[in-house]
């Protein structure tokens, strides 16, 4: 079964049955985040956690070993269309030099890892209309010389 | 003045006299993160701001006006290449699909505004490895229909 | 059922029982244009507007059900070939810096928001060749400072 | 004097003098999107109203001069990066084929005008944030056999 | 039947019998340049064309259907690659400007219709060689200001 | 002097003396078609015809001399935007295979030349409206087995 | 049958009967290059040709009514990627301007024709490693003047 | 001084001495094409020849000196606007698989060289119109398994 | 069988199994890159290795025969995501004038083979973090003056 | 003094002098890699370093700046054209995805940093042409879960 399938695959369970991340998230072991991206194809589970989300989703063995495999991360547009992700575009082309300037001020020449990096979502209530506030944690890497 | 001359401007004069960001904030009474994308082109500062950071780095009314014009917010490299901001291109490609789905599941259908947005970013020291943890801040706007 | 098969079902339906977008906007108690949309695969409906569109076209509730899920907004064309939609692509092109301008100058620095949005399409007849009428209603976002 | 040249001489003037594009418009006997858009370098202006802005600005005759030449009209960002530019390419890409759908259901296979073609914008206020609204009106072309 | 099932349909019918576009034009009661484009797909013809050419070629109701559907313009390639199609991007590429400039100096500020529009392509017999001689019709639309 | 400084200066000149691309063709005994295109840079003159083209625009003998030297063929835009030019590209994606199948139906396999070639622009005048009629000859050459 | 079945079909005959182009070739009566070109689906075949090319493959007649088709040439890797495919881009890079350079000396203003055309590719047999020795033989196309 | 400018001084000087690529050659002791190529910018030359086609020119040290600099060899065309160059580029995208199949028929796994390579274009006259003869010579490199 | 197919039966077969691409390569007795690159469809293998490849995956001939195919190379990223090979594409875009500046000053003009080259990839163990040491072996080619 | 004119200003300086990376390394205390990656503009040097190349090519203060300041890494050409960069380009198209399987195999899932990373290029003699030997070695950095 390939990645695609088994995205294919767990979203129509999800959807069918009603669930949200957070119950795959909470039968992974992981935070909803990882599991969600996991389940996308864009990362890969342990053996555990996997059997857990295809158990919790009814699905097959065949499920829970394309999660275990490691994906080839690829996307097709090079300027993402969907509003939702288009706007993180946008970020990055209006605040990407800043970023970098901040993290060259408090840190020295170097990047934020993407790699070793964790990624938090939350619904923050608001009066005037609620907020997303998402965290990202990355490793600084300095620039070495050699 | 322009605003590519302008950010030129200050971005030498702020090597030149050995500042950081936190310090122009500190004069514009905002954060760093918002004073330096003004500063590099791509926000407007009010009046008051824009005077204070101008006569901090020693620059002339020419660069307060500068600051104080609406932007045009382009950038050229449809993917960006260096690397601190690659990597949040990267995250975009990899999370985007999971970004949606998390609000998705906590929000309903809609998206995370751009617009009515700020932007965090602090240094964690960690006997690992120093980590840079940036938070996002953005208004939930829900699809309507009509 | 995915969005691109409920698209051709609906719009094969449409076009068997000689019904317009009127019609299906009627039974969906919204305007022709929002329905339109979501047919299209563009925009979600509630459970209520969609089992009226699948009852209205004789289609089963795997197409109600595919109306109401959140679509992933994508587009191939990086420049829209059509005619009809390539004009519009070609106002974007023309007149984008002078609908910046005057929304600039009404309102101060802001955008006005796609989400919080809606259009309407109405047929002006005129002796000299009839026409166009598209009115766009969108929500002023100011740019914020932090 | 180039089109670029004099788009930039008639900016800085009006700002410079505080002005808004209504009162450039009331000067050339047109209206503000129109006179915006010449002044912008994407159409052109006849004598009489290259005048008058020019007179109102305190610019040469070369400024009206070049505003009276025919632009040749073009944009090198493929997709526009500015938020308030892009909402409008976006929306293309989302309704754009409503857009189509709508047009054949009411006049027949054809096209919107992009030439024969107006453009109001208007502040609408609304106590829950003031809005943008937009009048598009092109003349229906229809599609001729041989 | 989709277009494009339409077209190759189409096609192969009228290899197996042997028939220039002139007998299917003569069927449809319409010239053989606006004929051939309907049967690619790139133009609709009204039910009485349509069914005369799906006759001629011996093909079934739903050919003449998807004949009449109006249809969603698009190409693939954004530089055509095939050289008889190309040579037309080259004459677009080397006397585009060249084009504006003619009809600028005939007719004043506009365009020329690529709606309102026909074409006409003849064998012109020549000792040094035939000549193709294609002539294009198409209605000046004058830029408005308003 | 570079074809491109020879553009702008045939072009200032033509618009300061009132002339039309007709007065300059009768100058250089050509049409007013290639005349343009040699003075836009698309084309070179021969001596006799550069001199006559810069001695009525009183321009000096770099101007000829630039005139008669073979261009460079370049153009910067993929797809043009200029709405005259951008309509000849939407011709050639909408008839393209159109003109290829007429041209396969009359000559065989082959394509019609863009070098063995002229083209002439011509007002017809209408009562609905002016039209724009272009007749483009070139030369059918067939492809060869070898 | 498509060109692109044709192809697969005659690639895997002549693979798994071992021949090479040049016996291909020799039962088509024409040189290996074009044989070759035409089973890519690149060129036509006269009758005669494409049914001994089936023949000596043991196809059926598609394959030889697909032969003789004019095909549509196209491909979709703009650069191309293959080795030997992408160096023969890089000499087009390289040492295009250089081609038209001693073609304008030798003949004056004008091409190489792409289509009256022919090409052979020969092994060198060298000590120091054998040598590619391609020959392309174009007719030369002036440029006219109308 | 740059190879850019260079190149502009090369062909100034050759222009006005009335000088061919054969004359530049003969000087440098090498053929013409590698000749051009070099003063385009494509090659570097050894001092002895730069030296000499300099001198031709009555060109400074500079101008040698640039020639003798190694170029980064860079083109700003994906696509080769120039007709002259985009025969050859259609050229490699109509022939580029058969190139392949021939070579590989003939030498095995491995392409022909674009480094150790050599170029002869040359004048075939014919009654029909003459010809350009290219002769391209590259040295046939096998892929290696290790 | 198409490479596509082969690929896919290779990486299934060599996961259900638990091999490494050192077991692969042992059989084919070949380092584990080049066995790896041709299991991917990017190089071909003699007849005996193919054969030890496909027996020790026990897939049947058909794999083999597909193996020992010579490939067509293509990819079709032009700017590859997955990040294990975009840092790759970084590290061309950010060093390759570096190594053609050493390659200049060691060897003169010239590039490093792609084709006359091999690749070895070993695992460094070190407490700070294990590294990657990738070494790439291509052969001198000298430009050559003709 | 920006990154591109300290850039020309040292390499003309090192081509004046006739010195190679190696002295400028030896200079810098660090490899040549690394000390010219910084020249061209690709990396920074610290203040002892910058003030010894500077020193040794006779530049003043503002180049030694430069050189220490970080450089916001951009390149212009998604695919490179320039040979010896291209065939870099190549190898990542060809072998990309061989690394991440060999790198999978040997380490699990996740990437070899271009941060953490050098680079060393050597000269490897060989009577039958020398060769190019780079070695990279980058820091292996897992993919986490959280």
């Amino acid at each position: 079964m390939k990645k695609e399938e088994m995205k294919e695959a767990i979203l129509k369970a999800k959807y069918d049955k009603g669930l949200k991340w957070d119950s795959l998230a909470e039968a992974a072991g992981l935070s909803p985040e990882f599991t969600c991206s996991a389940c996308l194809g864009m990362n890969h589970l342990e053996k555990k956690s996997a059997d857990a989300v295809a158990t919790l989703l009814d699905l097959g063995e065949d499920v829970s070993i394309a999660l275990q495999k490691y994906p080839l991360k690829t996307w097709s547009q090079v300027v993402p269309t969907d509003p939702v992700i288009y706007r993180w575009y946008e970020i990055v082309g209006v605040y990407g030099e800043t970023i970098k300037e901040i993290i060259s001020d408090k840190f020295g020449d170097g990047i934020m890892s993407a790699i070793d990096f964790s990624m938090n979502i939350e619904k923050q209530e608001d009066p005037n209309g609620d907020r997303v506030v998402v965290t990202l944690n990355g490793k600084f890497l300095p620039y070495k010389s050699w």
